[in-house]
């Protein structure tokens, strides 16, 4: 026997049939015996519409009745899950966060759980109850609802499956598991039976859209053990666990791509202590993310400073720049036509040469790397979006991960 | 200065348009200095979607997770409209019923309230804020959503201004007040300016829409002042009050009408002590409304016993007569086509006569009255259906209500 918490996103309960689909794979999980605990999204869709609702009434509104809104749509599910669940013959009751509760702070909109009070639902369990919780809201101060921000159902899975001290966290989407990567890009792409948190954290930042950052951090945090699999097939997912549950590490698990990548070059920039600080300093109080950063030698007494932004964000960034900018400089160039495509692998911490094969493997392809930026675990690159397929490809054959 | 609870029914709040509008009308009265709280219905067509999505989950499903599901509507509503108030400049927040809390029993599906803590609203009206508070539910021992049942949102209205102690109750629908009779039969219906809430309540459990019965015995109760009014005009409305209030007080108040009906009789019942109790008594255990009942003279000791049950029950009710039938009779008898008329009116109570001119008006358009039945302040009488306008227009002229 184990305990087991589940976790349906959107798509798959997408409509009554689908959410009657979600109460069969949960009647399999009981009748094999485990403890179960169910984690649902809004059916697909809902939530789009709640949030449209909002931005309709308001431009800019109060997130906290923008919460109240957006968080119906999981209420919804997770009643209609314990209907089909009963049903079935289960013994079943839905869960809003507030109900459990799941306590969280006031940061309304994109709230963080700090305490689940999971006593009920585990003496329910013990008795062959399923829970059905509402997943991405929880109850701020002031008995106010919150919600976690977008993909907040599976940062509710996990804080449960920790809550309720679960063997597995099943996070069933329509994918059926994490790839090495791209498969709709690289078609030798392969289904990784396991993965490290710390890999996938890599990745999930790096532009992977599989699992939420902050629900891998509060699993690695947690020791949860996560399971990624598809609610439309039976197919085994991914495990994402420690690195000790990992017996063959491979040198590189995966490559990862991210689009959403715009570069800033500021040239001829007056060399001189503090620098660095003049430019990021205003980019970091303005909250713009600043990723890849890379200054040239200098030459003449004047350097090249590059750094990378969310492309959503350049606007804004150059914006700041231009405003603040102390040190003398001649001109700034933009390019939005960038990709950051990396490489992940905890074998990279204890092997040589990780970087050098890739550089090798982009320099025989004619790719020319705008930036390099490399990690205890990952070296990411910058090239020229129009080179995205042919990296990945190559890189993929490179690390020796095409399928067999 | 006043204490205003606002209410706006479903059609009011149809759209974003709609509940923008509402806002508009909200910041009105907040404008003319008063102390406002509003209750919400989900925007139209929201309750039946989701209804009916539990109906498709299961036919027969729990009443605790129907609530769950169905009270997210108002939620929606609730944190819009807040949103929409706020963007008018006023200080508005939402109410789930929990939060407040509006406390009910474990009637789910159709609960009633027991209490509502009005403490915090009350502080925040004085400070100027305006509580918009989801209708139609409530929470329930073991911390469950509860909803009302249908229409149950003028319920929470009701209840809440007297928890609030406010001077009115100002229920926005979509017609723009109480009339006499049904404007779209009888074209020279009047609006009342004032109507009492036994009338009222007559003319709500005899047909008439526009107020739900449970929330006009709440009013009654607890001596709320509730005007009906239309949302998408600025005419004045009708004010539902105690008799005290209304200084010309009309013989007859208005004339209503139900076409829910069904008439049985059981011919040739050997007539015997009890015969009432043999017949009624099974039906009131199978929980069949019975509403007219007549008993005609005995001769050669069989008697006819006639009686109405609303239409919907009228098989059922056949069933349980014929299966527990222990007294002697010829056949049964039943008709679908008939229609109950009902004048009301408090004035009654000190004047004779009232019946004698309704049957008198009948008699002269040759209507045949198939059952009498009376209370103190209304005559009731079942004729056929296809005399319905004949008779509302012969009634409406003949107790001096015809708009001059």
């Amino acid at each position: 026997m184990a305990r087991i918490v589940m976790k349906f996103g959107g798509t798959s309960v997408g409509d009554i049939a689908r959410i009657k689909n979600v109460a069969l794979r949960v009647k399999a999980e009981v009748d094999r015996g485990n403890q179960v605990a169910v984690v649902v999204s809004a059916m697909s869709g809902v939530t789009n519409q709640l949030v449209a609702y909002c931005t309709e009434m308001a431009t800019l509104h109060d997130a906290r009745e923008y919460d109240a809104v957006v968080a119906t749509g999981e209420q919804v599910t997770s009643g209609l899950l314990a209907i089909g669940l009963q049903e079935l013959g289960i013994q079943a009751r839905s869960w809003a966060g507030w109900q459990i509760p799941i306590i969280s702070d006031d940061a309304h909109g994109k709230a963080r759980i700090e305490d689940i009070k999971g006593d009920e639902i585990i003496k329910g369990m013990e008795q062959g109850h399923v829970a059905v919780v509402a997943g991405f809201q929880g109850v701020a101060p002031g008995n106010r609802v919150s919600t976690l921000g977008r993909g907040g159902s599976d940062t509710t899975a996990v804080a449960l499956a920790a809550a309720l001290k679960a063997d597995r966290c099943d996070i069933y989407t329509d994918v059926d598991g994490v790839y090495t990567t791209d498969p709709r890009i690289v078609k030798a792409a392969k289904k990784l039976d396991k993965i490290t948190y710390e890999e996938m954290l890599e990745s999930a930042s790096l532009g992977a859209k599989v699992l939420q950052t902050r629900s891998v951090e509060m699993a690695m945090k947690h020791h949860v053990r996560v399971q990624v699999l598809s609610s439309f097939s039976d197919a085994p997912g991914t495990l994402v666990c420690d690195e000790d549950e990992i017996v063959e590490k491979a040198l590189v698990s995966g490559i990862a791509y991210s689009r959403d990548e715009a570069k800033v070059t500021l040239i001829g920039v007056q060399d001189q202590p503090g620098i660095a600080a003049a430019i990021f300093g205003p980019l970091a109080d303005a909250n713009i993310n600043v990723d890849m950063i890379v200054q040239n030698t200098s030459h003449d007494g004047t350097t090249d400073m590059t750094f990378t932004t969310p492309r959503a964000d350049l606007e804004r960034a150059l914006k700041v720049v231009k405003d603040n900018m102390k040190v003398p400089y001649k001109s700034i160039d933009t390019d939005k036509g960038v990709v950051k495509v990396s490489v992940i692998g905890v074998g990279m911490r204890s092997h040589a040469g990780v970087a050098q094969t890739m550089f090798k493997a982009l320099a025989e392809k004619k790719i020319n790397i705008h930036i390099i930026s490399t990690s205890e675990i990952k070296v990411s690159v910058l090239i020229s979006e129009e080179y995205t397929e042919l990296a990945l490809r190559a890189l993929h054959t490179a690390y020796g991960l095409d399928a067999a």
